[in-house]
């Protein structure tokens, strides 16, 4: 039976923190040194009113761009496990479509039926869970994978992937 | 540990059902006869042009009415369990916002975090399921209670529940 396989969005197929640092520079002027924002929660890496702002603005998530290889890596995985698109989407309901449309049209082989937007994830139960947010790995029962973003970087408890072939690897030695 | 319940909305907490009935008579003059329903799997049970129509219409899925004994029954089965509500909603993108909002009003006591909208229900992993749709249950590794609707009355393999009521009785009886 194929295994199954979790795959977040936000700063795991969408680089969310690089748009987070174009959009800040580009509506409010503000050049943040991406260098800065390692290691700090992201709640105290970047200035709250504007990243609230964001994230509450329609079409942020819409024109999120994709992560590097991300799109290569899920073709690559789909060949052998049921990858399923899991997202926190619910704190931000006027996400929902957009993060809908957004995998529409970057990731147009992941049917809907793979699809997974809910609150929180704990009661999602699959093989493997690639995602940035410890919180979300530490309540997971299977194989975690820590895909690496700034806000993580102190994290040592889960197995870390650095980029896509990264994950694709040991996704395909620990199975 | 609290035990869990994953609880779906059409048919079960909202009542799609007579929806259906009411707003085919209203926007299409048709008014089709209940009984008529019962046993028929949904895709025969209506015109196909009719229902299809319907459920990509704006705003249907937002204005159903809530199903009868289903927030008092929440209330009551919230004060020992976490109570998710898992929809199946990708096939119909646009009714995300709508269902999300649609539970804001009528269950505003749910939280956002105990929310899952998803394609299918497989990954879902909670120790019991109130659904109408046998496929949900059957692949289900909890306790299945197969809420009644007319198109499920010849499913004889889950435990049936004809109301809220009787929800509460078997999900307090079987934990």
């Amino acid at each position: 039976m194929r295994k199954s396989i979790a795959v977040d969005m936000d700063n795991v197929i969408a680089d969310i923190e690089s748009h987070f640092l174009s959009t800040c520079e580009k509506e409010y002027g503000l050049k943040l040194d991406r260098e800065l924002l390692k290691g700090k929660p992201e709640a105290d890496a970047f200035p709250k009113d504007v990243i609230r702002k964001l994230l509450y603005t329609p079409g942020f998530f819409r024109s999120a761009p994709v992560m590097t290889g991300s799109q290569d890596a899920l073709k690559n995985l789909m060949e052998d496990f049921d990858v399923y698109i899991v997202s926190a989407a619910m704190q931000f309901p006027h996400s929902l479509p957009e993060k809908f449309e957004w995998l529409a049209e970057h990731f147009p082989f992941i049917h809907w039926k793979y699809i997974i937007f809910c609150g929180d994830k704990s009661k999602v139960n699959t093989e493997f869970m690639v995602d940035d947010h410890v919180k979300n790995l530490d309540a997971f029962k299977g194989k975690p994978i820590l895909y690496t973003a700034s806000h993580n970087l102190n994290i040592m408890r889960h197995t870390r992937a650095d980029d896509w072939d990264a994950v694709i690897k040991i996704v395909r030695t620990k199975n």
